[in-house]
């Protein structure tokens, strides 16, 4: 059996940042930040919004964070009882991931006893609007209590304040706080139902950052004092009547209970859990970090919209400014895609809906088609900034050129929807737009591609590929080959669109000329020059990148000046030598096992895997993958167990030159995953059935997952030496 | 009258490094630092060779300074009189730049009276390899005096050493350095002899970095002591009795006296000056500042060989590795085209002979056709790094793009040998090896081109244009320009070599696919795309740059953190504004004033020249040639005596990041020379034939010059309201 539970004994300051991440409780909705019910902004606390932003002054745009309708404060015989401040007896907090239930409980020593405080808190995945927690006081004397508990609107920014105005108010026992945002004057509400099992004195207080009640009791010995506390979060967006819709959202909750709410959110996990938990016998270790992956990857999934998608840093905060990067579709798509494909269709939709803005970002670059946002926010604004990193020696910003040149990022929508499609079979997303995306994706491409007036082949020029250490560089085979891609589907969405022959299609070929289209595509897909193998097998990630200085990792990471110092950019360490950020080529030969033979992939791991830093969490799932591909399980085990693990141990960077960028990551949750079912667990799909060719680490005796697959729900079985793949009932 | 000589009086030591080019002397075969006799390599004593090399370890490979023979270092009654160590009473050192003499007179008080130091020199313009010196003594009391005089072998170097043996030894009377260099064991060997008007007791003393006598003899109030000292310089390169040679050199002419070989070298110069002396009445000042300007160019010329260019800091030291850049051909050819057109051959043939190594350099970076050095060394050796900066902040190299992205260095050769054979009508040189020069700089720009897949136009991309506080660029106008002029040129010569009907024409047209290359290179010149003018008549730089911030010169000034740091690069402080190192659109305005109305010019004259921070010594003429072509000479003025002014000011930029960039600068000179001649002048040429159009200042009465077109030599006078061309005697 493993164990469902993540804990921690003991209170360490130093964790605090940390802890707020690995401890995160989310439904899609909103994230909850792993602090606790007295923390407030200094230590990151943050009820995370999903797919809603603001921009303040020359800051950066960044998701919002609701004010913290949990915050609760116990004062006993007038003194504070609180962390970091008075040092407890005992301390722990623990996460049943299983359940998704965050829990803390903390006992300090009065002068006249033990003074215990027990937690626990939910972010309901049946009810996305709703947080609840039961918070009890436990005392071995007869304490005078004084509990402070409300909405803090008091929340932590990192380019904020983004809440020009807020507007507190009591209703019929409901406490209302109203935040008006800076940039777009939306509204976010969050009301507060609060009940007790005790009798106490009630005191309303408001001031310009809060709303609280102040209850006053005496506490006996016999028996422990709950307050339960319901915290409905609406927005301007979600409806117009959002404030009257968060009151009776916690009326209706109050009245049917605190068990009640919570059954029907356990509830829900379990429904998750009987599809997506993943088995793995013999090797408990990595069966509880996959599964804890897949906590973080059910907890970010935007159910309750249809079209939304996952920001890089999930529902933690607001680092890389809540922004949807390529994660979603090359590392994130897979798990929701098997387990839960509705889920995988939102995602998506979501890059269908932002089209114009990608075409609009393609204009603003002189080129046609659609130029996916780097850092996608709404209606798909480009939040990626020119200069995203500060240098370390002038403290001045850096040009940095993600932005503008990891035009990959197109290809990887169209890789996406495709996959969607392949997979589910479920076309009606090309009626729906998918299919002008993937046209005007390669339209993209094609007005990028350059022709040497005395060359035969199309080239793609000055782009940054998957390692980003490598600026403004020619030919990055990752690249040409996605575009390819683009090409080759766009070509095939052409032809498939006079074959659903509906009113739609027709609608889309009359946008098109379709025929001239077609025959440039196919063009473009034959002539792009796609790095090949030389003579040892090795394809060269651009041009000129075997030019380049060949040290090692450590080499380059010992001329470091200052710890904090970017790798890339123009005179990086790494910048001028083989060394790169994260899987590139490897990548390639990752997603496109057959597009050379088993040699040819085995050498260019063993040639790039030595010269990768890894300082990306998207790096070792790409190694990890492609040894599965070569035969190497054992290889790849390390790089898995390091992608599974990336928000239990919290290794991962804290810093990019100045700017932080901690919190989850979900892309490694989900290469996790990809790992363990495509590679591990070798299942592939050909010509439209499921198939599993097991490559399983030699601990592993048993891997056991389910998915689902054109409707029906299969179980599989694999062991060294046998699998076997049954459908479920029902 | 205009005063022919430049002075300075008393001692300053922060003028020391300055004095040393100011004050420079030399005859094309080699340069001599405006030093005094005392001084050695920590004063930066150098006698700087033209056109030999070496490279020390990892260090750049630069230019070789010969061992000191004029070293001379005076004793009385045992105390040294020598500067900077011992201040003098009074001091003077002086260049009479008609005659090219260096003169120097120090007078110091000793306990006992007076000593002075009264000392000549001229490398001789008659004989290449010769360096004369007489060095008087006067004391006005009966000192002891030991002078010690020989040859100084600690040679001054920036990147050396480049000598890894010496050889000293006397030989009847003459004293012998030969020094062996670490590359390729070239051999540099100086013979010294000397002659007194005294007598007195001789000592040879030898160390491993010299060879001296010590002179011992009591001088007497009535008389001069007079040393006369003849240096002869000559390489392994010149000759392979290379020792005996400079042992007769100095024999000769210690045989007919030094007042012969002065005679002979002022009177060469008096022939020189005869054809490009300038007169400008009016205005003594600018008379004078270009004519020392001149002065300059023909103490660079290379006389002594057929085939030699110049290197941008002339023969004033190391600096810049002693290469040849586009100044030559873009900068100063003009004064030796109109003034003596030999030279002029010269210059072009170093090119042409160096054809092999931008071949190899194309080559080397995937290209056809020839790619010239931008630092160009024996043979065509690109010295320029890749590293060609070091940072203030960090102290590492930055990588640098001069070498591989600088591609209009190609075109300013093609431009060179045009322009002669224009100017010249002598077409051998197409036979010679220019024909080839040509074609193959066309084919490497047709190598670049890029076609958009999507569009009908060729681009040039990611290139440095003049300005190279921008870097990696597309479609710089300066550089399409050029390319597009080079395509012309190459499809003229394939044409013309028809004509020439000569074995050797057949021999090159059968080197080509002729009619293939002038259809290719037609196609190209007519589809290169070439920016035009906005609705504001401004033509931009390169693509994208009115999309940066603009600021002010001062603005961007004021952002540097420290004062040494590069403003270019990929953070520099100009790389993301609008502000520009030099002439950028401004030169290809000034260079092809005919491509566009004077409107046009105008405006990108107004609009460019305040976001030029004139960091280059090339930017200035241009500013001042574009002026005189808008009908501005009063705007030009200040720019024409900025260029003039560059070595007599020793205003120039210093440092570049951390490495010393000092010297004379013969571009200036040049610019200053073509802006008086071209521009104020207005001097052009109609189907071959010598036109001008007076633009004078307005303080200027006068202007008169010489130029020797086609075989005439004709004088030239202009006045505001009329002008004379009229042929010369003889």
């Amino acid at each position: 059996m493993i164990n469902w539970k993540v804990k921690e004994q003991g209170f360490c300051p130093d964790q605090m940042i940390n802890n707020g991440n690995k401890f995160l409780i989310g439904n899609g909705y909103m994230g909850v930040r792993g602090t606790l019910e007295e923390f407030r902004k200094e230590e990151l606390v943050a009820i995370n919004l999903a797919g809603i932003y603001d921009r303040a002054g020359e800051g950066w745009r960044e998701p919002l964070n609701a004010p913290n309708g949990l915050y609760t404060l116990l004062k006993v015989d007038g003194e504070v009882y609180s962390l970091p401040g008075a040092a407890p007896k005992e301390h722990c907090i623990g996460l049943d991931y299983r359940r998704a239930l965050f829990s803390r409980k903390t006992t300090w020593k009065s002068p006249r006893g033990n003074v215990t405080i027990q937690a626990e808190r939910f972010a309901s995945l049946e009810e996305p609007h709703l947080l609840a927690m039961k918070y009890c006081i436990l005392t071995d004397f007869h304490a005078d209590v004084e509990l402070i508990t409300g909405i803090d609107a008091d929340v932590w920014d990192i380019n904020g304040p983004h809440y020009d105005a807020f507007s507190f108010h009591e209703e019929a026992g409901r406490l209302i706080a109203v935040g008006t945002t800076h940039e777009s004057r939306d509204q976010v509400c969050v009301a507060e139902g609060c009940q007790t099992n005790f009798i106490s004195e009630h005191k309303l207080h408001i001031d310009d950052r809060s709303i609280m009640r102040r209850m006053s009791f005496v506490t006996d010995a016999a028996r422990s004092f709950e307050v339960t506390k319901w915290i409905a979060v609406y927005t301007s967006k979600d409806s117009d009547d959002f404030e009257q819709q968060a009151i009776r959202l916690v009326n209706d909750h109050m009245k049917s209970g605190y068990e009640a709410s919570r059954c029907a959110h356990i509830r829900k996990w379990e429904e998750k859990w009987a599809v997506s938990e993943v088995m793995i016998e013999g090797d408990d270790e990595a069966m509880e970090a996959l599964n804890y992956s897949l906590y973080h990857l059910h907890s970010i999934a935007p159910r309750h919209s249809d079209s939304l998608s996952i920001a890089a840093r999930g529902l933690s905060g607001q680092t890389y400014k809540g922004a949807v990067f390529w994660d979603t579709e090359m590392f994130m798509l897979d798990f929701f895609l098997y387990t839960e494909p509705e889920v995988a269709r939102t995602l998506l939709r979501y890059r269908i809906d932002t089209l114009e803005g990608a075409k609009n970002k393609a204009r603003s670059y002189g080129c046609e088609g659609a130029f996916y946002a780097w850092e996608s926010q709404e209606g798909g604004y480009d939040a990626c900034s020119d200069y995203n990193v500060t240098d370390v020696f002038t403290g001045r910003p850096m040009r940095t050129y993600f932005k503008d040149k990891q035009i990959h990022i197109s290809s990887a929508v169209v890789y996406g929807i495709i996959k969607y499609i392949d997979y589910t079979g479920d076309y009606s997303i090309l009626l729906e737009g998918g299919a002008e995306t993937i046209i005007e994706c390669a339209k993209f491409y094609y007005s990028l591609l350059l022709k040497k007036v005395n060359k035969n082949c199309y080239e793609l020029h000055d782009v940054i590929g998957p390692d980003e250490y490598h600026e403004r560089v020619n030919n990055n085979g990752y690249t040409n080959r996605m575009a390819k891609y683009t090409f080759d589907q766009a070509v095939w969405v052409l032809d498939k669109l006079c074959e659903l022959q509906e009113d739609v299609s027709e609608r889309i070929c009359a946008m098109y000329e379709r025929e001239k289209l077609k025959q440039q595509f196919e063009d473009a897909s034959q002539k792009l020059y796609i790095p090949q193998p030389d003579e040892k097998g090795i394809i060269e990630q651009f041009d000129g990148y075997k030019t380049l200085e060949d040290v090692s990792v450590e080499t380059v990471k010992a001329r470091l000046l200052n710890e904090k110092e970017y790798w890339g950019g123009a005179y990086g360490v790494a910048t001028h030598t083989q060394i790169i950020k994260q899987a590139d080529v490897a990548a390639w030969l990752a997603l496109f096992p057959t597009d050379f033979s088993k040699d040819i992939l085995l050498a260019n791991w063993h040639y790039y895997e030595p010269k990768t830093e890894h300082g990306s969490s998207l790096s070792a799932c790409m190694y990890a993958l492609l040894a599965c591909k070569c035969d190497m399980p054992d290889r790849a085990y390390p790089f898995f167990i390091k992608s599974a693990s990336a928000d239990l141990t919290g290794h991962g960077k804290q810093w990019a030159g100045l700017i932080y960028i901690g919190g989850t990551h979900p892309a490694a949750a989900g290469g996790a995953y990809m790992t363990a079912i495509n590679g591990f667990g070798g299942l592939h799909f050909k010509d439209g059935e499921l198939k599993v060719k097991p490559q399983l680490p030699p601990t592993w005796k048993k891997l056991r997952f389910k998915i689902r697959h054109r409707g029906v729900l299969y179980q599989i079985d694999e062991t060294h030496d046998d699998m076997l793949i049954k459908k479920c009932e029902g």
